[in-house]
């Protein structure tokens, strides 16, 4: 039986030289691989109180948007600057190159709702991180952060751990 | 009982002056509103063979995901030029100022399979006609574009009618 990170492909050198790109769109295109992804995603929080789903963009999109449906929640966008349209708060990170800017619309959430966060991936935790102060910004809390691949060697998993965050992620590779 | 419609918020102004921009996040954050969105949008398609979820950037990844997952689907995302990893289709459309890029992987997707096409917006259609050319150039077929939200006055829906295409789209906004 196939697991999730057998459906997950490597494009070397994406975006650029020396990058081992992990493409999980191999994983969502397969019906039985993306549907066990979102089982797997969820499993440490049956039962658990949660409000709403938060995604990152844009691959958390596609996993925010089933986890929410799935859960019956609602789902709330966390984007690059300049695309969401009402009223924003910021939140800025840091790049391999730079600094990058992001947002959520500052009424997306209620003071208090417990908030899932989701990506697809987990590297050096920059941009988690940002997603996890706006969210705690507005007054919401983070009860767990979900990612279907972990780069361990980079320290993201570690960083939001630091922050006191519960961290799930479904399986690893090694090298950035 | 609040429709879809009433979930929408309009931003005016956005992205530049003399624009109202419908903001479909009021919509997703609400768990009855994006619920009754995924219902009514899968609505005419009961019964009927589905093969995978398309979605274009980056709102249709939430609605994609959310209708792959209901569906037990594969999703398929279609991403502007230089996102995606692996080897990919192009093709070109036209933008209110310029042209623009939109990419498939060029293994995304089975000669013969129907799939369906999801977007928050039609606007001037440019862009699903892109998505369109893109799956139908891969050897697939599109069974329905199904969007939240249509532009009459931009003429999308009659563009993508004088293709052959199935339309399906949950309510109307006046003005561009």
């Amino acid at each position: 039986m196939k697991t999730v990170k057998d459906y997950i492909r490597t494009i070397p050198d994406f975006p650029h030289e020396g990058i081992m790109f992990r493409d999980v769109t191999t994983l969502f295109a397969d019906p039985r691989g993306f549907r066990m992804a979102i089982d797997q995603l969820l499993h440490p929080y049956a039962g658990q109180p949660i409000d709403r789903v938060v995604g990152l963009e844009a691959r958390g999109f596609i996993l925010g948007g089933a986890i929410a449906h799935q859960l019956s929640l609602g789902f709330v966008p966390i984007r690059k600057k300049g695309k969401l349209p009402g009223k924003t708060i910021e939140q800025d990170y840091q790049l391999e190159y730079g600094e990058a800017i992001m947002e959520v619309h500052d009424d997306a959430l209620q003071p208090g709702e417990r908030v899932l966060l989701v990506d697809d991936l987990l590297a050096t935790g920059g941009t988690a991180e940002a997603g996890i102060k706006l969210i705690e910004r507005i007054g919401a809390s983070v009860m767990g952060c979900a990612f279907i691949i972990d780069l361990p060697e980079l320290g993201g998993r570690k960083k939001l751990e630091d922050m006191g965050m519960n961290v799930h992620i479904l399986c690893e590779f090694e090298g950035a």
